[in-house]
Parts: C-alpha cells; structure tokens; sequence
C-alpha cells in the first residue's frame, strides 16, 4: 500500500456495498458496512416457502455475460441449474390464447415482421450508444429528449408490434413506455449486450438459478467481512469535513475517512448531507424514480403445465400480471410459476387488497394456463414498492431530459462520499452483475484516491 | 365547533403552511409550525442590497386571477405597485438583436405566424385539461406519454416558433421541454389561467410587485400565528399510529393529532415515515423533480436602459439566461436587471464558480443592453437547486406517465398526513397564489375530519 488504511463506512450490504468491502478490505483498509435491514442481498432476497423451498422474492438469474456474478460464484462455489424451458410458450394477446416456440407467436405474418424490424431497430439504435457516456453518445439529446412510447408510436404502427415493445419495457426495465427517456432504455439494452441478450433464457440473462436462492451469494460474500457488518442499522446523515465523515445511523454515529453510498440514487438522495450536496447531484437523484415491480409465486403440487407440453413461460396482455416463468426448484417439486405485475399495473395494485391482488393473480393465471392455475399450495408475493429500503424494482431509471443534462453526476464522488449500486454500472446496469462492477469499481475508485494522497 | 379542539403540527412557514395555520387556528384548534429555515416565506425570500433596497431573490409577482393573494394582501394592508414595463423589449435571437413591442419580435412574416399559431394550439389543448383531476382528462393517457419537446417538434417546424415554445418551459416553469409531460405542461397553463395570463406582465401573472418585497407578506401573515412558529426546526421524521402523529424534529419531538406537509413533494418524499408511506405516494414523490432556477439580480445607479426607450425585458437565447425584466424600485432608484438561468443551462451553471458566473450573466446583459450593463454597483444571485430546503424551483413538475398513473396521491391523505404546498394547487399551482389556495383547502379538509368526529 502507498499509504496508511483508510476506514470506509459503506452504505448498503448488497452486492455492491459487499463487493466493495470485500475488495478494501482485501487492500488493507478496515470497512464498515452499515445495512438498513435485518439481511444482506438489497434487492436480492429469498424467503422460505412453507415446505422449505428457496424463494427469490427479488433478483434471481444470471446469464451469459454477466462475468463477475458467474466469476463470483464459482469462486464461492456457489450452486446454480438451468432455468426451465422445456416446451411451448404461451401468449394471451388480444383475447387469443396462442402456444408458440421462439421469440413471438403466431401473429398475422406482417405483423411478425414488424415486430421483428422494430426489435433490430431498436437494437441497431442501442448499439450506438456509449453505455460509459450515455449524454456522449451520437444525437443523444434528440434521443434524451423523448419518451420510449414516442419512439414506439412513429417505429411501429401495428398493434402487435407497439404491445411487445411496451412489453419490452414492463419486462425488462419494469418501467412504463411512456415514463422512460428513449436514451435510457437505449444505454440499459447497451449495457445488457442487446435485447437477444436481455430477454433470453439459455443464452441470456434469464439462463441460471441460484439453487438455494440468489441471496445465498449474498450471504457466502458477506462471510468476509460478516466482524464489520451492522444490520438494522438505517443511515440517516453524512456529515463530512476536510477530516473525514460523521455518519449518523440509527444507533449513534461513527468517523470515516471515506463512505461509500450503494443506496439506489433516489433512497441515496434522502439521506441529509451537510454540507448539502451540490445542485446538479440533488437534480439527478430527483430525476431517477425506480422501477415498479410485484413480484409473485404460485406454488402447485407438481408443475403440471410441463404435462400439457408448456414451459410455464407466458406473456399476456390481459392484465395484471405481464409475464409468467416456471419457477420450480431444480427438482421440479413442488411446480413453482412466478408471475410478475409491472409499470403502471404495478402502480394500480401495490395498494389493493392482498385478497383482491391474488384473486386477480390466479384469475390471468387460470386464462393462460386453465383451471389447475388456481389451485394453488402457497401464494407468495412482495410489491417492491412498499419495501422502505428499494423503493421500487427492479433499479432507477432516468427520465427524459437526465442523462444529458445531470448524467456525469450519477459517478462524481462529492468530496469524501463515493457513488455505487447497480444504477451506476455501465455493464448490466440493473443486475446482480452491474452491482458486483460497480463495487469493484468503487473499490478501485477509493484505491487510486489512497495511493495519490 | 362539531368537537373537540384538534392539535395540528404544519411543516413548513411559506404561504401554503401560513394560511393553512391561520385558519385552522381561526377555527378553534391548536397549531405549530415548524419551518427549517431561519424565516418565513419558503421560496419566497426577499434579501436587502447593500443601499437597503429590498430584493427578491425568490417568488415576486403576482397579477390578476390570482385572487387568494391578491385578498391577502389587500386584508393586510401590504402595498404592491406595477411592474415597469414601458418601453420596448429586446430579443437577441440566432445572433440578431431585435427591439420591439408586444409579445414577438419581428421575425420574418411566416415565423410569427407559426410561433402565433402553436401558442395557439397550445393555449387550445390546454383548455382542454381538467385542473382538477388531470388524469381525468380527454386523452389524458395519449398527453402523458411525451414530452413537451416531442409535441414542440411535431407541431412546429420553424426555428422561431421552436425556440419560443422551449422558452415557454424555461420562462414560466423553469424546466427543460424535453423533461415535461406535455400533460403537466397543459395541467400549469390551464392551472394560471392561459398563456396569455401567464407571460403578461400587465393583465398577467408578473403585473405587480411587493413595495417591500414578497416576504413582508408573509411575515404579515405569520403575526397572527408567531407564537406558534418554530424557526430553525427542520423536521425528520413523522411517526403516526392511531391516536396521533409524533413529529420528529431538530429540537426535539411533539404530538399532534394531525400533521399538514407543505413541502415540494420530492422533499416531502425525504422525510422518514413510519407505518412507510403506500408505494404509490412514494413513486409519486419520485417522479415529481423541481424546476431549475438561477435567480440574479444586477445593481445600477439608474435604470440606465429607460433611456433608450427599453423597457429592460429581454429575451435571450444565447445563454446562459433566458430572461430579464426591470426590477427597479417603484422609485427608479436604483435601477434594477432581474435575470434568470432557467432549466438546462441552470443545472449547468449552478456547480460553477461565482466569478465564472457573474462574467458570463455579465456577458450576456451586455449583448443585449450594451456596454453600461457592465458597470454594476452590486450583484446578486441565489440557485435554488443549492436552497437545501427547496432544492429547486419555481416548483415541481410531473414526468411523463406521472399523471395518469399516480396523479390521485398528490392529494389523497395519508393517515393523519395532509398534503398541502403549491404543487397540489389546481389553481396558479407553482404560484403564491397556489400555495396559499393549498393552504385553505387542506385547512378545510381537516376541518371536515374535525367535524365528522
């Protein structure tokens, strides 16, 4: 080392702020991290269902590309399997019921097509961008300066192909067409390695499973540095001078000489800062909402729509949910389908009743996949947006206008105060993955900070 | 009375928490208010220039329509007196500086019939809203789903009628075209009672002035409530169960049955709740960014532009500011240059130095009012996007997909919360005239619960 440790406060024990941690730590600074919740893993959360099986209420694949989770794993040996995907897929579109292989179903043959030249064309757009500079990229304020939905409605003008583009939103981003700056949509399907990337199963990110849940790559992380975590310990206020920082946690305070912030930048911005941060950083965070994410299971005895020759994949227009994985552990016992409500049905129904928001789950549920879908074991879900400490999901996106005029703010540490979390990734931004990147590149941030003083 | 006397704890001393104070106070209960800031008045703030001119650093006008403040002022005996406004306006556009009366300067024919006509349309949609419930608009989904800037583009072609239509966002909302719902751009115009009404200065929204600056009102106002006010008191935090609400501040911590937040909404979205607030408020208060404002203000030992016939309005499109009005004295002496850094080219010149700032401001009044502009006697500017307590202004705006999918929790109360300040205004919201109509109603919806009780 060129210098004397350091003491890093880090905010947040999920993949970023553990990765983060990890690699200080590995330098020879002390850390300590300081985590809102009674758990490690963020975003990242899996629950128990009754008969014990592992259920991912939050982020749960993996896939090609996204070297550093699947690097991370193996060195920890962590387990994964193979997503499902074994038979046909299903596609409630319009009031028709189609069964399909491959990417789209069985829409008229024009509609096809459009379907097809508007996801190369926006592929082909996306892969303009710099994912590093998004406000750098060719035209990016024309692209900053609309709506995804304005995009759609002058690309596509048949129904089909405007619903699987406002799908790719919901799915992807769990966003609205209508609430994301085209660029951003652009730099996220950079950032995952184009849409083939980001919406595949077997050879995308949807490949791999954790078998006993994504957080249990959490935990195996956090065993590194499990002396210097503090759990239900909420920051509420970084006071920092020339010396260092004062962080003002739920139990009392503690000094650092840096902190780091995984926070998702809209949570980051609630946090009192004094000196107030500077005004382009506070305008970001204002302009950078989360996704919105409901996220539900439905345990049967056995997977029975595999007998049926289906996968249990589903896409389907009639709300509220948008889309359906078979979810079963490695086993296939019992049958798991995991649904998800997204974007503005999202919005609708995280406050409805729970009785309501189930019935309606198992009514899209028994449209797509007939009378068995409701007679259900166990019904798990969690609406991100009531979680206190996300917000939201799957991450924050910006809106139009952000990146081009407050883009660079999003990485600018503020004096002793470093940014990091998957929204600030330029690889698989909103992943597991970008998290895991954005620790190390905090890391090395702070590292090349210590050598130079 | 229907009941018993309510306590209810108001968060914030600008116009909205003031009024709401005064009246519910009126009304038989007991209120505090607790204002962060060492003042009344919120984003209205009136500093004195070294001779003790009075100088409004933040809200100043007001115009007819607006009649809560305008009875207010009146009820209070505190003086106002016209704008200045004799004399011609310049316009420095695409590098030609054109003097003129009226609203446009003389582009060529075909640009001012352009320009006329998509203010028109403008004005016409507008029209169309319903302030009230602007999800609830004809088409409101269709508005919602662009921006202000993508309307701008399909609707007019010339350069002219596309510059004025983006100064329109920066000059009355303080925000950038492509950030704007077009929805919320309607929502504000209709809201002030039409173009017209809010750019004018005589018959509109600038036509007046406070004699001794906009806080005196408001200081006014808080005489009949200053036992109650707590300056210095930011609050923290708000934990309500069901017998009341504990208020969590900087001093301390209090009791009320009721609590009314004024706040902007994204600040209100930063104070820690506990039961959390429901997802759909909190998505609301992260889709609701504040405008961008540079407020500067220029000293001179006379008003020096009236002697060339100038009514000291200018408008500026060679950056960084926008706009410049005379805001000299009701006596002329001295003479004052309002200016304004609005949107974009705000969140870029609020993180540059002072020096930087003031030469390049300095610049540009050059430009338009010749070499005199030069010899300033003082200089003043305040960025709110550094205004720790309003991080931004003149208010906050929807983002697309904001409306239509979360407008209802912009007022709908939360438990023994109430929303108030002027963003949940449907009339002049973003005015003082909005915070203070803000204030009656929620004064009045508490009474209403008082009196089911």
């Amino acid at each position: 080392m060129a210098s004397s440790p350091l003491h890093i406060a880090i905010i947040g024990a999920g993949f970023a702020g553990l990765t983060a941690a990890r690699a200080l730590k590995a330098a020879g600074h002390t850390v300590t991290i300081l985590e809102a919740r009674d758990r490690v893993g963020g975003r990242v959360h899996t629950k128990a269902a009754a008969d014990g099986t592992p259920v991912d209420v939050g982020g749960q694949w993996i896939g090609p590309g996204q070297d550093r989770v699947l690097a991370l794993a193996e060195e920890l040996g962590v387990e994964t399997f193979a997503s499902y995907e074994v038979g046909e897929n299903l596609c409630l579109f319009n009031g028709e019921l189609m069964r399909f292989s491959g990417i789209l179903p069985p829409h008229a043959p024009e509609a096809v097509a459009e379907t097809e030249a508007t996801f190369q064309a926006l592929d082909e757009l996306a892969a303009t961008v710099d994912a590093e500079q998004p406000w750098a990229s060719p035209n990016a304020k024309e692209l900053d300066s609309q709506t995804f939905e304005a995009w759609i409605e002058r690309t596509a003008t048949g129904p089909e192909a405007r619903f699987w583009m406002r799908f790719l939103a919901k799915s992807v981003l769990a966003a609205d067409s209508r609430e994301l700056s085209l660029l951003h949509v652009l730099f996220y399907v950079k950032s995952g390695g184009g849409l083939a990337s980001l919406i595949s199963m077997s050879g995308g990110a949807q490949e791999r499973r954790f078998t006993r849940g994504a957080q249990h790559l959490a935990e195996r992380l956090a065993e590194d540095v499990q002396a210097e975590l503090s759990l239900n310990t909420p920051v509420l206020a970084l006071h920092q001078d020339g010396h260092g920082v004062v962080v003002e946690h739920a139990g009392g305070s503690l000094l650092a000489d840096r902190v780091v912030v995984t926070l998702p930048p809209t949570l980051a911005g609630r946090l009192r800062y004094s000196p107030a941060l500077p005004g382009a950083r506070d305008h970001l965070t204002q302009r950078m909402p989360m996704g919105a994410c409901i996220k539900i299971q439905c345990f049967y005895s056995r997977p029975f729509w595999r007998d049926a020759g289906l996968s249990g994949m589903a896409i389907n227009e009639s709300g509220p949910i948008s889309l359906v994985y078979d979810n079963s552990p490695a086993s296939g016992a019992p049958g798991v389908l995991v649904a998800f409500i997204e974007g503005e049905e999202a919005k609708e129904w995280t406050n409805r009743s729970a009785a309501d928001r189930q019935a309606a789950v198992l009514g899209a549920l028994v449209r797509l996949f007939g009378p068995a879908a409701a007679d259900i074991q166990e019904y798990i879900d969690q609406s991100w947006l009531e979680e206190e400490f996300s917000r939201g999901g799957y991450g924050g996106f910006l809106v139009p206008g952000a990146w081009t005029t407050l883009g660079p703010a999003l990485l600018q540490p503020c004096g002793r105060i470093h940014w990091a979390g998957t929204e600030t990734a330029s690889q698989w931004a909103g992943y597991m993955d970008g998290a895991i990147r954005s620790g190390e590149r905090v890391a090395a941030e702070i590292l090349a900070v210590s050598a130079a003083q």
